[in-house]
């Protein structure tokens, strides 16, 4: 065995164990009774620290080291020799009893953020994020959620952002006009029709339900263990029929991701899906670009119909669609529109560099968190709970994920724009509910190109161009205009 | 840390593993989309290896090597140490080229002999059944499912039923007078409502749902990780209420003693449920022995009222009790009534006993079988499917499996005698639906002892007997003399 093959058994071998982890969370989310949470954890720990120790067997870094002074690998090879590499870094650059200890803090602090959360009280919590600052402040791989990334290559997206998106969304809220919402409002909408929406537009978009499943949770998320078994889930208001079926839809386009990698790369760091940005635009992509476009509405409200007679007699795909594009400040992440989310990530973003550089100090964090919202979104929470212990992410130490979520808005649109040029009956094809061109675009242009690039390299490839807010900003531009007549 | 807790600790560890593996399993046959079933099957065969690397250790002979020596340990220690020797010599007299070959079989033979029952062609399955049993010559655990448990301790048990079960079920076949049935057969009983009463029964008996789920899948099992997560499925036919009943009664006798082992010996192996005997004994217990009572049937003739009002119209207590105590040779032995299951098991024992011997040819098994029923049960299957196609046990290597369902019969008559005496309101708590001071027994005198005694000695412990098929002998003999007005 060379080398090369003996680190790929090895990489495989702590790839199985992060497969049946994956399975073991996912059941705890959605089936696990409660009184089965201790022992899960346990299991989970062993689980965590199994993969850890094989990770940072020091065989690896020696095979590394023999492997990368050779200057002839091909694509692939290079990158599972660049991937093990920043893998390997990470797990030894950490002492086991660091991240044992952030792993015992983070518990400790996802009890104190929920008991600051329900008592409306940050101060309870305030100790605990401090910490959790000290700790994203110590691993070197603070904005590293996804790979190669850094303030440098962030903050020019997000200025863009800042100087379009904003102007645009006060237009809208100064001009004060909106659609009729009634029908929506005023009506109950059967958690069954809603279940069955769901499942029809995941199978039209081309999930796979051989290799998958759509289950019932608290927590909407995808997840399961490998691409022949990809499990997504979402949850139902019978007061709201968009949550369900755009986190459906959400979740679908993580699902057909994880179900287009690179199946001759198993087990391998080049077959993986590319990095949390990369994932995040496959399922805005779906949610978003696809599912709240005219065209879409046009394709699916007969599908609404036959699954909600009554709530739909009389509305047309035009209500549906300004229905499901409506441009409203709120002072929730999760529930904000498409227009204004980036702008809650964003302030997440200042935010959080502010902390890591020392130049905000956590007891004055929740005062600035209202003032940033009454200065981008026009809005001031009423009490902490809406403000700034909304998001559970600080609470898991997850520091530096956010601006994820926005990048996925931009590749989103970026990769659509590209779509779009190689594909020239996209409008019609979407009307007509045949989302194959599109997928197969995806498939062929991120999905099946797993890991291999870096996700900047990757839109390169995929677009022709370095990644950029510019596709986004005329997308939404585009659609604020058609929809409320304005223009930033 | 002394080598006990050493030991104790590695013990953990090996434990957590096959508690992963237990929820993989489950998942695999209750929920698992169908494409992952090939990756799966990687996951657990990591499971597999990944323990048994860990219970080979060397360093688990040295340790049990060190401690055997120590002749002043208390029964849990001693406990400890004899079945983690019994489990280390066990695993590492096989070697694990021996094992893996055995893995790979299985998978091959559940394939062949899955083809040779749709085709009803023994001779698809032939060759991989004489490869099963040349590998059950070769392992040394030959009629070890239950620890301690040999030929001469099995034949003194199987004769006794020999002689006297099966005189008695020729007396009610000569007499031929069944109950009418015609209540049963001629209606259609929802799954819904059969779910409900499966779910009232199994809380009524005192199966924990906090701690444990109830779910459907083909094959009705018991598994889950550990006592705070047991899983139990059934199947549903709407043809027939008592099949799901049943069977989700024999399911939550299994589950109610997972979730009464000693928690306090939580990873060890004198924590564990005391060998497949008596798991089945407590299956059994509620099942056939409480489930098919007379006491049982007036007790739920009102849930059944409830669940199926119209089904149940007019149909009494004594009905009931006829019904699901029907004594009728069958070629089918899952589907045999509680008085022909065990000369079931006993001709599975025989022929077991004749083709490890080499008394018996595999060429000349399918026409063995069938006269081997012929003998015992006055019946002859048309076919291979119904005749020695129809388990699925020999496919998968469990050959000397089949004797644990007898002995779990043979306990759970024999563990009732003994409480009933402990118990004078037995008839009247159960006619109640007071099933607590029966669990209880079990609890104390079963569950709560663990692996700590070996099987027959526990079953001595709680009756002051030996095992023997006596009690089993009367329970049934005073059973069909009620029933059918005959006796052997």
């Amino acid at each position: 065995m060379s080398a090369y093959e003996e680190l790929l058994t090895r990489l495989k071998d702590i790839d199985l164990i992060r497969q049946i982890g994956s399975l073991l969370s996912w059941d705890q989310e959605v089936l696990m009774p409660p009184k089965a949470a201790p022992l899960r954890a346990e299991q989970l720990a062993w689980i965590s620290k199994t993969a850890h120790e094989r990770l940072t067997d020091a065989r690896i870094g020696e095979i590394l080291d023999e492997i990368e002074s050779n200057d002839d690998m091909d694509e692939i090879t290079s990158a599972n020799i660049r991937l093990a590499r920043e893998a390997f870094d990470r797990a030894t650059k950490l002492p086991t009893e660091f991240v044992e200890e952030m792993a015992k803090h983070r518990s400790r602090a996802l009890i104190s953020w929920t008991e600051a959360r329900e008592k409306d009280d940050f101060s309870i919590f305030r100790d605990d994020l401090e910490i959790a600052i000290g700790h994203a402040r110590m691993k070197a791989d603070f904005y590293l959620y996804e790979s190669g990334l850094t303030v440098e290559r962030l903050d020019p997206l997000f200025s863009g952002l800042r100087e379009n998106v904003a102007p645009l969304i006060k237009e809208v809220v100064e001009k004060d006009e909106g659609p009729d919402l009634s029908w929506v409002t005023e009506s109950t909408w059967s958690q069954k029709a809603q279940e069955e929406l769901s499942q029809s537009v995941s199978e039209a978009i081309g999930f796979d339900f051989e290799a998958g499943r759509r289950d019932l949770s608290t927590h909407p998320f995808c997840g399961g263990p490998n691409p022949d078994d990809v499990r997504w889930t979402t949850r139902y208001s019978e007061e709201d029929p968009f949550g369900s079926l755009f986190g459906s839809m959400h979740e679908t386009g993580h699902g057909t991701y994880e179900q287009g990698r690179p199946r001759d790369l198993d087990f391998q760091p080049a077959g993986k899906a590319n990095g949390l940005g990369i994932h995040e635009s496959q399922s805005r992509l779906w949610e978003n670009q696809i599912g709240r476009s005219r065209e879409f509405c046009e394709w699916s409200i007969p599908l609404w119909r036959k699954f909600f007679p009554e709530n739909m007699d009389g509305v047309s795909a035009e209500q549906l669609w300004q229905a499901v594009n409506l441009v409203k400040p709120g002072l929730i992440r999760v529930d904000a529109d498409e227009a204004t989310y980036n702008l809650h990530i964003m302030i997440r973003y200042e935010i959080e560099k502010q902390l890591i550089a020392g130049e905000i100090d956590v007891d004055d964090l929740p005062d600035a968190w209202d003032e940033m919202y009454n200065e981008y979104l026009g809005i001031r929470a009423p009490n902490r709970t809406l403000g700034v212990l909304q998001d559970i992410h600080w609470s898991m130490g997850a520091i530096g994920y956010f601006p994820t979520y926005t990048l996925g808005n931009l590749y989103a649109a970026q990769l659509l724009e590209s779509a779009r040029n190689d594909l020239p009956e996209h409008d019609t094809q979407i009307r007509e509910g045949d989302f194959f061109p599109l997928l197969k675009w995806m498939r062929d242009n991120v999905h099946s190109r797993g890991s291999v690039l870096e996700p900047a390299e990757l839109i390169k490839e995929a677009t022709g161009q370095d990644p950029s807010p510019d596709a986004f900003i005329r997308y939404l531009g585009s659609k604020v205009e058609r929809l409320y007549g304005v223009s930033a």
